[in-house]
């Protein structure tokens, strides 16, 4: 089996599936703690996107541990095809979920002024929802790239 | 040369580069023609944005039609993983700019309804130039998976 740094079956790749776990549950912990959260498109999304996130990269996080705990071999083509091309699909929602929320956050902040009008505005939870959803994607893409340039090496 | 489907020095990567230009063109106008753009965060990134991307692609398109004229090998791998490179980081940045704008406009439409309640306020203007750059990014991302797809055969 060869050894590419963040691919499936291998520790840096569970330790980024479990990262991605972390980050996706952080955000989404920061959005609902912001009050009235579901009442903007943007941030209904990211929630939708983020659960998305979590259980794909969960799902992979477990089938890693159990390929390593039974010395399974998960580089086979059919299966890399597969991950990837999901991968990059995630890591699309989940950027522009992440994105979609922080020109909202942004709109409030710095383009209207509401976070100083009204109090009730859960802004820098917004705020932090975006950062870490933007993690999030970044540790998503390295995933995808691991994967990719894996599968590069069958053709 | 490998002849490639929308890959740099070829016809349809001609084609390719004069789409995605017409786009990224129409878009920044509809973005121009609504009154107050530039208040908005969204809409303002999403403007310098496209005109880096209408930068990039008529460079690119001017080269193609320079390539072709003069039958020049534009397949080096220098040259293609410049491109293919900055290809990417421009697909992000246009995505990044479709997203943000897209959010705020749905924003606007949906979930305050200000279209409604302020006239002056150029949503459709903003709506239509958020499909148009969302085109452009799909134009973008065919080109840099075309380049891509050639410099991994490379390898």
């Amino acid at each position: 089996m060869k050894r590419v740094v963040g691919s499936p079956g291998t520790w840096s790749g569970m330790a980024l599936r479990l990262s991605q776990c972390v980050f996706a549950a952080a955000s989404n912990f920061a959005l609902h703690s912001a009050f009235g959260y579901s009442d903007y498109s943007a941030f209904f999304y990211l929630n939708v996107v983020l659960i998305l996130q979590l259980m794909w990269s969960l799902g992979l996080a477990c089938k890693d541990i159990f390929a390593l705990r039974n010395k399974k071999d998960l580089h086979t083509e059919d299966n890399l095809s597969f991950v990837v091309t999901t991968d990059f699909v995630v890591a699309i929602f989940t950027f522009s979920g992440a994105c979609a929320s922080a020109s909202v956050a942004i709109f409030f902040m710095w383009d209207v002024h509401f976070c100083g009008v009204y109090s009730q505005l859960a802004c820098r939870q917004f705020a932090l929802s975006a950062i870490l959803a933007f993690i999030t994607w970044l540790l998503q893409a390295a995933s995808s790239f691991s994967g990719f340039w894996l599968l590069v090496s069958f053709f």
